[in-house]
């Protein structure tokens, strides 16, 4: 290489592109006023299914994620002395390393588990002792595994909190909280009932454990939009797991389906895309005819949301214009779970103003 | 999942039962003097096998131990600066954690090598050379290996200390010093001779590393031990290997064996029990007929000890019942090693109380 | 083993011995006026070919290694809340430690990825992807990849600073810094244009990333080389890649080549030897029939360099004996990677006397 163009390549800039939509933590910031008192029911229990949570408890974690977020430097110190067990079962990058700079970001320790055959599991150890030997060496659990009923079997045993990082096809809640995290960043009017956003999910429920979260959470908020379409090449009985439909109807949703991208995509504000199911040790694609690019016919507002890894289905011809809020998506899922993380060992009071 | 059932679910207690045994290191710190002079003489050396120790140091290495078990907060930067080097090229979860959770606690850094084949010793590097490079790179090596070699080939060039977690089927050294403290623990009246214990070990020495290494601590504290008797299916030639009853016998402990489990229980003070003996890159089991449950002949006070990871032989029915002191043994392990690791870095100034 | 025995084995002597070359850093400091601007051209660039630097910026580098060097407790929070993503697709135990124990003893926090197939990678997600993951998760990335186009890939999406820890059998930037370090150390003479150094390199130009750097890194100092010498059984068209001879002439280096080791020993200076080559996923073995021992024709004062892990082409029995800087370039290379760090994190001002 000459020497000129080996000069252009190791330059870099270290400034975010302003395009990539975050510049909104303040406001989200104020339009939630703090009220610790609601972070009770986020500080005392188990991170296990979307289902969990309350309008009023997810708030206050949304503020304090926007406290984090508006301000990365200064709360180094929250979990000085505290250890969390990464456990990663079912390989990840991503999730893994979103959860751990979360954790040195506040000054924790990290101890590591990323291969399945070395753990005792091996030798046909129960989760439960796993969980009671865990007890013993940490303060915090993160779990990703493909077997769907580890996480559960490991709570039973635990007197440290664990966050379940994705059990099988099942759930994934800390991906759908950065996911509602973000909308709300995008539009704090919707908190306030100011407006709706008209939701488009591109993904398949019954499959994909980020949607199926992502869809208990917008149960939980249903007056922040007005529609919500579920774009997929299935039909309603293979889209839906027996009560996904339900739940959102009974909570009043207005939901429903498509297998017409481009009919749909005019009209939405957010538009959220997802192709990969993880299915045991491997994983599906589905929708591979569904993508979107610079070509797509979007609203100009319009935002894409994607919970990445990503394929074919979301063109890199996007990355560089105002609908990129999956980068921002990505940033705001470490102040989220650093909001989470601090909830769930106690260490609310070293960042709240009111104590 | 109904949403009561999920909030009786993710709701958890941070309190360990009482019955778990951990309420003695106080007992155990009254009944040893402090003397960190007889510290000496294990931090200078490397821990390779549980015949080098004597009991004065390991006196003084309990109550050390038994300090940072009464106080685990106090001491939380120990080994700030220190870096662990931890290497496991036979897969462990539970050891790799305990130390890496002693280290963590203490303030050190620690580098992990999971993964065998990731090492040079794939391309035909020498345990030697490896050992130079650790003395760059590290301040503490804790080394397992499948090949009963590898500590010893590394020990060679090290000039920082290395700790033995298991060297194939040879030694187990910590895990027996973690055994022994926590017999300690349950009844400090041991060490003052007022007492002894009755001791029953279901295990095969000749296989089993950690029943190898205890047998050794209860030959340097034989008058702690009213009579030791091993239960296992196998002749006295096959039980034992050469030398290992011999060093018993020396050591004046009255030393039995029997093949009959509840024949040998109702007397028991002290159970220990293990299946499980890694011979290679795989584990076998020994002695599946032998198994310990709630209807076990136990006498109302014994105490039952294992190793983990447990199997079938050792039932859950017994996990909430005074005789449970292997969640305990556990736990203390951890403090165990803080001690150990503490002497070996040469920072025990920082934690006595006369210097 | 007898007591007597095992006391032997486990004592050890902290202290280095004085053959193994490594009390020259204060020579260097001296030789070395500082200069902290120079860094600036190291401070703002991706670390990925030793084409990239000039003299001035390496001499400053070369005086912040030596800095660090001679005073190694001092500066231990110049990374402070910093975090190291230490990305190995390709396996490594002794660079990856190395980085890993630099950034530690200067206070900063780490994640490690040391299995390519547990990353999104597996899921065919972009490099850039990646790339734009670390840049949310943390502040400087170290990458190692058989791919030799995969830092490239991953360069472009960055807006943190990334480290080429070996591309396949391109470069090794680092390495070759690292041994132009030690050479200037054992020699600071050579800087100030005094002395010239015969140098002896056994290698394989076109096949080693180790000597691809190295001889880059030589044509940046011309004058310090009375003449270099590539001692292997190949042909010159074999021994080269396009390009490698060329800019070696071009930069005035008095370069030879000879295929019998024995004739050009006598005359080097310095002699640095590797045999292995990794390629894909394996390595080969070059110029087997080519070893260094104790009874090789060295100049009495030569000193002899291997980036290690070594095989039979350098035999033990020099180990204990003055040629012997190998060691102490494995030792220097961790300070020589902690003053690029801190460059690269703008942490400089922490360390430098003039700011």
């Amino acid at each position: 290489m000459v020497k000129a163009e080996l000069e252009a390549v190791i330059q870099f800039d270290r400034e975010r592109p302003d395009v990539y939509g975050n510049a909104h933590p303040k406001n989200l910031l104020r339009a939630i006023q703090e009220d610790g008192d609601h972070l009770g029911k986020i500080t005392n229990r188990h991170i296990y299914s979307a289902d969990q949570f309350d309008q009023e408890s997810l708030l206050q974690l949304f503020r304090l994620a926007a406290k984090y977020e508006a301000n990365p430097d200064r709360f180094s110190t929250s979990l000085q002395g505290q250890i969390l067990i990464s456990a990663f079962y079912e390989p990840s990058t991503r999730t893994r390393l979103s959860f751990e700079s979360a954790w040195h970001r506040l000054g924790g320790d990290i101890m590591s588990i990323t291969d399945r055959s070395t753990t005792g599991l091996a030798k046909g150890e129960s989760l439960a002792d796993v969980g009671e030997m865990f007890n013993n060496y940490g303060d915090c659990v993160v779990l990703r595994d493909t077997n769907a009923g580890s996480v559960r079997d490991m709570m039973n045993a635990l007197r440290i909190p664990i966050i379940n990082a994705g059990n099988g096809t099942d759930e994934h809640p800390t991906q759908a909280l950065a996911d509602l995290y973000t909308i709300l960043k995008w539009r704090p009017a919707l908190i306030e009932g100011d407006e709706k956003a008209n939701l488009c999910i591109i993904g398949l429920p019954s499959k994909m454990r980020t949607v199926r979260s992502l869809l208990k959470l917008i149960a939980l908020f249903p007056e922040c939009f007005s529609q919500v379409t579920i774009v997929n090449d299935k039909s309603r009985e293979e889209m839906f797991d027996p009560g996904q439909l339900e739940q959102l109807l009974e909570a009043g949703v207005n939901i429903h389906t498509s297998g017409n991208l481009n009919e749909v995509l005019p009209d939405a504000d957010v538009v959220y895309i997802n192709a990969i199911a993880w299915e045991g040790n491997s994983f599906s694609q589905y929708g591979n005819q569904y993508h979107i690019d610079s070509t797509s016919p979007l609203k100009e507002d319009a935002i894409i949301l994607h919970p990445l890894a990503r394929g074919a289905e979301l063109c890199c011809s996007l990355d560089n214009t105002p609908h990129n809020w999956y980068f921002a998506q990505a940033r705001g899922a470490v102040f989220l779970r650093q909001a989470l993380l601090t909830c769930l060992v106690r260490r609310v009071e070293r960042v709240l103003d009111i104590v």
